[in-house]
């Protein structure tokens, strides 16, 4: 690969064990950090005890032949990459020091991939967006356009590839921009099957993802390890409706770990898949956002891009001088008044008052009538 | 009036001050506190220009007798409460303070109010619910349950009388508990006329609100006095729907400038009138809140009641020893597989994968194949 400073045979060492031990196993990836692939696969070959406990991983090793995986791969238009090489996202590897989440932490040993799109971009400039797969269609739609609206501005949408919010993220990100599938299972397989061509087509325009080799399937084990990756390729995440247990709050969690900005969509109170969400705004620290461009405004360095607060639309009212707005404060609701009782009303000498309620009547405010002054159409109206 | 520290005199200039200014004059409201009501309304007869401006006040006052007005009011069932009074709620004081909101601050010169609810006991223990009039469903909903929850506790539901949300929020505390309707018109007025039975209702079993004596009308200026008022009286303000410019978010800048609790409730990002809630959780440091026990929560007492973090119903899996959920973990999600490949997945020796497969056998997460082992009828389902 270019720029590599990866050899083969260290390639083939982390193929190898990216086949012999399940994604998430903090001990091993460090300890294939500090010696390198080639030294641990020894290890094994040996059969010195790696992993803490007594296991098949020579015998299964004997059976493995990693270049010819690689090739078989390569075929398929699949590769594998592998720290040092100029691919590598560096963000990922931040994930070695997350060990919290139960038997699902460390660096990825390698992350086989599928698609046009480089990883190291998706991580220079990805966002991902996650949440329920049995979403609601005000979720999906949310989704579809934050979605959108950040693929617009240039960056990759990371989701799952599941039902609901993840695949209504990808399928606002196709229409606009990139999108990245990170699966729990073999890139060359369809999961689930429903999204093959959802799948087919990000494998042509973005990028398809795992840690595991081609031909793995998903266990529920799986889907936890492979969470921490999509945490991990985007710069920070949002939740779009989530139970309060689900695989989006799991990927919030690693968010949190990576000390990253985790952010969520509201929802209807009422609403058991907008919980989750809710209690990440409450109580894990979660921004609360609206719209795409608020997740943008998140995401982007410090002050570089910032919304004005939003405000109700401007109202014929915002053009009246101080004065004016409190002479047609004062004026009743229903009724009309005289100037007398306006003047104390707004608390004004009456010169002051008439010459407002001039203003305000030749605008449409208020109008004179057999009683005084009363409220006009435009001040009824606003 | 019991336990009252006032005379019949400093009562009476009071009442006519508050016929004779509009509420909200933080300028009078502090020179009443620091001189007293009888010498303010001297400075007035003498025509002194007190309010900063020449006005009528002088000829006004000479066609006023507040003993009689006084007199009528209580005739009707409404009393005037002042500071020194034993009913006189002690926070609205705070109010004075706050002169940030244009021409409309300062602590009220007395309360006028009508229905057997004494106004400490509010204020003591009074929480305002306000929303949008043109509120959803949805809102409506969520208010009537969150009022009723807090009003059950014991909690005064505080609130303008309005349509929509406010109704809503009276209505769910009556049916538990008490609730105080703050008018923007003197409290002998149905406002608005379709509320009557409403106000008739709450003037008999809890009370009925205003700065305003009896008689006056509704201007929009006095809204936002209002407003101050219902803040004032409340440990706390919760938001349910709310346009970004609204009363209700200007009831949350009072709550805000008071330094009490402010929280708001969450709905869908794509209706107009959750904008302002969301607005005040993302950008006024409201609390996001989804039912009563969490408003409940905020108001009390530190740590006085505090709330489990919700989480998602305890599932057969959580029965599960960490062993037993690793084996669990690694079952495939749709096929079979066989001890050996297990044991490497779990990265457990196989006598412990095979004891673990027995007792998830036996619960019915795994299940004994041709094959090996997969997924049983409870490991499908969780």
């Amino acid at each position: 690969m270019t720029g590599s400073t990866v050899s083969a045979e260290e390639r083939e060492a982390r193929a190898a064990l990216s086949r012999l031990v399940e994604p998430g196993n903090a001990r091993l990836s460090r300890t294939v950090a500090e010696h390198g692939a080639v030294v641990v696969l020894e290890e094994i070959r040996a059969e010195s005890d790696v992993l803490g406990n007594r296991s098949d991983l020579a015998d299964r090793l004997r059976t493995l032949d990693a270049r010819a995986d690689l090739e078989r791969a390569a075929e398929q238009g699949i590769r594998f990459v592998v720290p040092g090489d100029a691919e590598w996202p560096t963000p990922v590897e931040g994930l070695d020091a997350c060990g919290r989440i139960e038997g699902s932490g460390g660096a990825p040993l390698g992350l086989w991939a599928r698609g046009p799109l480089r990883l190291d971009e998706v991580a220079a400039q990805g966002v991902a967006i996650v949440g329920s797969r049995s979403a609601t269609t005000y979720g999906t739609t949310v989704a579809g356009d934050v979605s959108a609206r950040v693929a617009h501005e240039g960056w990759t949408v990371v989701s799952g590839g599941a039902f609901g919010i993840d695949q209504a993220a990808h399928r606002g990100a196709l229409a606009e921009g990139r999108t990245a599938v990170v699966l729990a299972c073999g890139v060359d397989r369809p999961y689930p099957v429903a999204h093959q061509r959802l799948l087919e087509f990000v494998g042509e325009h973005g990028v398809i993802v795992s840690e595991l080799p081609p031909g793995c399937t998903v266990t529920r084990g799986r889907f936890l390890t492979r969470n921490r990756v999509i945490a991990a390729l985007s710069s920070g995440t949002v939740v779009i409706e989530a139970a309060l247990r689900s695989g989006a709050i799991n990927t919030a969690s690693w968010t949190n770990e990576l000390g990253r900005p985790l952010m969520a969509v509201p929802g209807p109170v009422t609403s058991a898949v907008s919980a989750g969400a809710h209690q990440l705004i409450r109580n894990r620290g979660a921004v609360l956002v609206t719209r795409g461009d608020e997740v943008l405004e998140l995401l982007a360095p410090m002050g570089a891009r910032t919304l004005d607060e939003p405000r109700g639309a401007e109202t014929p009212r915002d053009w009246l001088d101080p004065v004016e707005k409190r002479v047609l404060d004062a004026l009743p609701v229903r009724r009309a008044a005289g100037l007398a009782s306006l003047a104390t009303r707004a608390g004004l000498a009456r010169d002051r008052v008439r010459r407002s309620l001039e203003v305000l009547a030749e605008a449409g405010f208020a109008e004179a009538c057999e009683d005084g002054w009363r409220l006009g159409p435009l001040g009824r109206s606003t």
